[in-house]
């Protein structure tokens, strides 16, 4: 909790630039609260990699009691490390001040601040992603006359999803890009500005994470035609698409594997890791059908990184960006970790076609991986998802994901529990990691939100108000806004009930409409920053500011007990208004956040 | 507090080898304490970067009431990273113990424990090195005949250190090689295995942190021959020597540097960084008498760490280590940052001339630079003097070390805050690096411990104390063990008073001499694990636990209150007895640790 303390966060109250040139000075501040006195203030940084400090001054003291302090620090080194020091009659021999609150001991530097000359498009601030599983969103007439490959097992678009001794992974519901195309409507309404699709070249199964080339689009999603109308009728409506890359691993029905195979003297042939065991080469998890590839080869350096490789190549094509699988075990294997060089190889890709997002999958900690010169950001599964769900699932749906075992399961968390453990994963990557990733509350690798949290939609919009208001990047998985539900990855990748509406839970839908509309219509919530205001165990409350305005956010999983804050450490509350949901009352100077259901509430001013 | 909760260290209670090869299968092994029940016990690690987990087994169940239990796992990346994940009745939804301990919440990766490929020599798990400046130690007879170069300002032995405006750095004592030759009885007598050696290349001051030259042994040391008398004396007796090396910054008068601004075509011109700001090159922290190297260059890489080179060169002449200077900077300048290039070409090529150890100097958090794939170990401020300082120093103290300003400055800690403070620290970095690394109370770049604790006796022994039986290597500063003053680095460089014995602490002399005793007597004290047993406010204890014993340790820093455990947590403690202090008794089952005043007590069995 950092209200009522000294705060600072990288969000433009407290930091000039949050991504400045290398040469450049930056001025940071410090927010002191009313009735918290300091008497000096420090700044620690690293330079060279030594620490250094210098003395804050102190800028102005508000009417409203607050004081700020100031300082101007030259980017010495593509990074700013930092933390405060601060003194006063509380902290008569200092106290430290970095990104999980004040310390009265010395702490490790994993949580000192960070802003670096990395520097991600200016439009990831304000986009809103919708993540489309292609084969199962929807289909457009052209699909009719399709040719499905022999493996495929053709369904109709209101079979169940078969399970996996069913062949689930052949089976093909026939959703297109076209049909994509005809959706933007409803993807609009939605307040998306990006599209996420899984990968759309061809494969041998519908998630088609097993490519069999990069060199076009698998005709059954509409070919590279069908991108284009996508592309063109998104790009019309000011809506951006993200495609999704592979680098850990081809299929192995993929023509780079089928050359290596067949003709060891082939430059494929070092693409991938041969081995005397079975199947005779390095896989993903073991997976035959997914040859793992092997970075150490210049020749596929060139042909996914390079001008004419297919991280550029399509990136010209139109898309805004990519996706990146499995980037957390791309380029390891056994004594070899090239994983950070292959990251900015595919950055510096990435950031030669212009200003274009790069979003990887880490399902843990980003801390080891996420510095903002590797990937822009993250799907935000370790300092989001799992805590959300830690927080909001009922017991039993923690089971699920059967191939994540117990390494993915968590203790549940109370809300004091979770704003602890959000507050000190965000804290181990840079700001900008943050607001570069996706807030998830599902995807195609996991149970739906619906499913998770025991099919109650107050819940739902708890874990998407999250996703909405925290900081990072909304994600919406298709189909989660109107309720559709699913117990594991793979039962969740339903085909979207156009033909069934009155399946749709609407009043949800209507609830995500506005989420997405408040993003839209307050600064604070897209660049903000966050202050902690207080938490009980069935409701967190914080608060998004921003020189243009300050939002005050309540999610609650349950009826919650009321917390109550001072109005003195929420300037300017007393003038707001609620704009969702009735949990935030302000009266004789008091704060009061109390909901009577699961949901959300939101306060500006 | 782990006493009573599940515990694992990678010491070889729990580990089956702490420096496995590629592919080995390692035993890892968790600790239940007598009356905590768990259920189901797995294993999360990282394989080749993915999230895995495997479950445990139930091994024992001790007369004690102690169970534990066991799982194998490969070593299948260099590293093998995990936590537990425990369930029972007081975590039905399970609980995971890292490196600071149990958490209920998920927390970041950042404390899980770390066992990796790297192997440090044998011999660092027995040592206990003495450092010595050596222009302060000691002179021998031949020093009288030696020119000083024209800056030199000669000082008879009983003269004060300079000020600063004195020029400090100019005044010679004459000191020697041969005259550390001749000390070496006083030195065994501490149990000192190791002498670490502040540079003895020529230089422009005493402290040849500025060399002119890396080729030979500085002249007014006794030059080469001087060297080679040191390394066989101490050799004879089993001492080891490290070397200091300034892979950083030469000195200005270098002789690379005077062919680098004669000559802007020798290759020499690439191993520094010109400027059009004065000096009109770059120089550590601003000083122009310390020009700093561009690793950049492949020449300067080949003469410091070729076959040939710097690092080689002067083991193969008998040196059996290095202590990196400034490592933190290393390669670090704007933009540019080849910290970790340098340091594993430097410890590759520490390891291509044997079982040779490499420490390097680092006074911050070692998480970012030390993997134990670089260097071996660091001068351990961050994770040992500075949380020790912070609760042993008198008010003060800690505002000497005007170079380092605010940066250095630590909040005062009480014992508790101490045990937090180590275990974090610590939990940041791999066992190893850890168990290779100095634990330091006082060196030439900080005023004497006797000075920070105001001079008491009991204090000094309670840091010594610590450093003894603390995981890692003790690190005595020459002249500690007598009680020698001084309050900053620089006057705490003060000549060795062979000359006068009566200002000599016999009483303190004695107690270290006994703390190297009861170092090399004591398998868990060089390599057993940690638990912490209880801390209050003046006293901290805690028990070192190997295969051949157990060492319960209690460091006071006053008078303690009483903390007491039950026995039960310390199975055999009964059958122990005090080998140092009368703070530690045992008596119906429980186990009192109080101390009358500052100081040390060890109870062993």
């Amino acid at each position: 909790m950092t209200l009522g303390r000294p705060h600072h966060d990288p969000s433009p109250l407290y930091v000039s630039n949050l991504h400045p040139e290398l040469g450049e000075t930056v001025t940071l501040r410090l927010r002191v609260p009313a009735g918290y006195s300091l008497s000096r203030v420090f700044l620690r940084f690293l330079c060279d990699g030594e620490g250094t400090s210098l003395e804050a001054s102190l800028v102005s003291t508000a009417s409203t009691g607050e004081t700020w302090w100031s300082i101007e620090v030259p980017m010495v080194n593509d990074t700013l490390q930092y933390r405060w020091y601060v003194f006063g009659p509380r902290h008569p021999r200092g106290a430290w001040v970095n990104g999980t609150g004040l310390h009265a001991r010395d702490v490790p530097d994993r949580a000192d601040f960070r802003i670096t000359t990395s520097r991600p498009p200016a439009w990831v601030d304000d986009a809103v992603v919708y993540q489309i599983f292609p084969d199962r969103f929807a289909r457009s007439a052209a699909a009719d006359g399709r040719d499905l490959p022999d493996w495929a097992l053709p369904s109709a678009w209101d079979e169940p999803v078969r399970t996996y001794r069913q062949r689930q992974h052949d089976q093909i519901y026939g959703g297109d890009l076209e049909g994509i195309a005809e959706h933007l409507d409803h993807i609009a309404s939605l307040g998306a500005t990006v599209l996420y699709l899984t990968p759309f070249f061809p494969a041998r199964s519908n998630h088609r994470y097993d490519a069999r080339t990069f060199d076009h689009v698998d005709p059954i999603l509409g070919g590279d035609a069908g991108l284009a109308t996508l592309l063109e009728a998104a790009h019309a409506r000011g809506i951006r698409v993200l495609g999704d890359f592979t680098p850990n691993h081809t299929g192995a029905t993929h023509e780079w594997f089928a050359t290596a195979q067949a003709d060891p003297e082939s430059p494929e042939r070092a693409f991938y890791t041969w081995t005397d065991d079975p199947p005779g080469y390095a896989c993903w998890l073991g997976f035959a059908s997914l040859p793992k590839l092997d970075h150490r080869s210049a020749e596929l350096t060139e042909r996914l990184t390079g001008p004419d490789g297919v991280i550029r190549r399509w990136l010209r094509a139109g898309l805004d960006g990519w996706r990146i699988d499995v980037a957390n075990m791309t380029g390891r294997l056994g004594p070899l970790d090239l994983n950070h060089a292959v990251a900015r190889r595919i950055r510096d890709a990435v950031d030669a076609e212009g200003v274009r997002w790069v979003v990887a999958e880490s399902f843990w900690d980003l801390a080891r991986d996420f510095d903002s010169f590797t990937y822009h950001g993250a799907m935000n599964y370790a300092a989001f998802s799992r805590p959300v769900w830690a927080w909001l699932e009922r017991p039993g749906s923690d089971e699920e994901d059967a191939h994540f075992q117990v390494a993915a399961l968590l203790p549940p968390l109370d809300g004091p529990g979770l704003v602890d453990t959000l507050t000190d994963f965000a804290a181990q990557v840079p700001w900008s990691v943050t607001l570069s990733s996706f807030n998830i509350v599902g995807s195609h690798d996991c149970g739906r939100i619906r499913w998770r949290v025991g099919g109650d939609r107050g819940r739902v919009l708890a874990a998407l108000g999250l996703a909405y208001t925290m900081p990072g990047v909304p994600m919406l998985y298709y189909g989660d806004e109107i309720g559709v539900t699913g117990e594991t990855g793979e039962y969740g990748r339903r085909p979207f009930p156009w033909h069934a509406p009155g399946t749709w839970d609407l009043e949800l839908l209507e609830a995500v409409r506005r989420l997405g509309t408040l993003r839209h219509a307050f600064a604070a919530l897209r660049h903000g920053g966050l202050r902690w205001v207080g938490a009980v165990p069935d409701a967190v409350a914080f608060v998004r500011e921003a020189p243009e305005g300050s939002v005050l956010v309540l999610v609650a999983r349950d009826a919650s007990d009321p917390i109550t804050v001072d109005a003195a450490f929420l300037p300017g509350v007393e003038a707001g208004r609620a704009v969702e949901g009735d949990g935030i009352s302000v009266a004789g100077g008091a704060v009061t956040l109390a909901s009577s259901a699961s949901g959300i509430s939101l306060w500006v001013w």
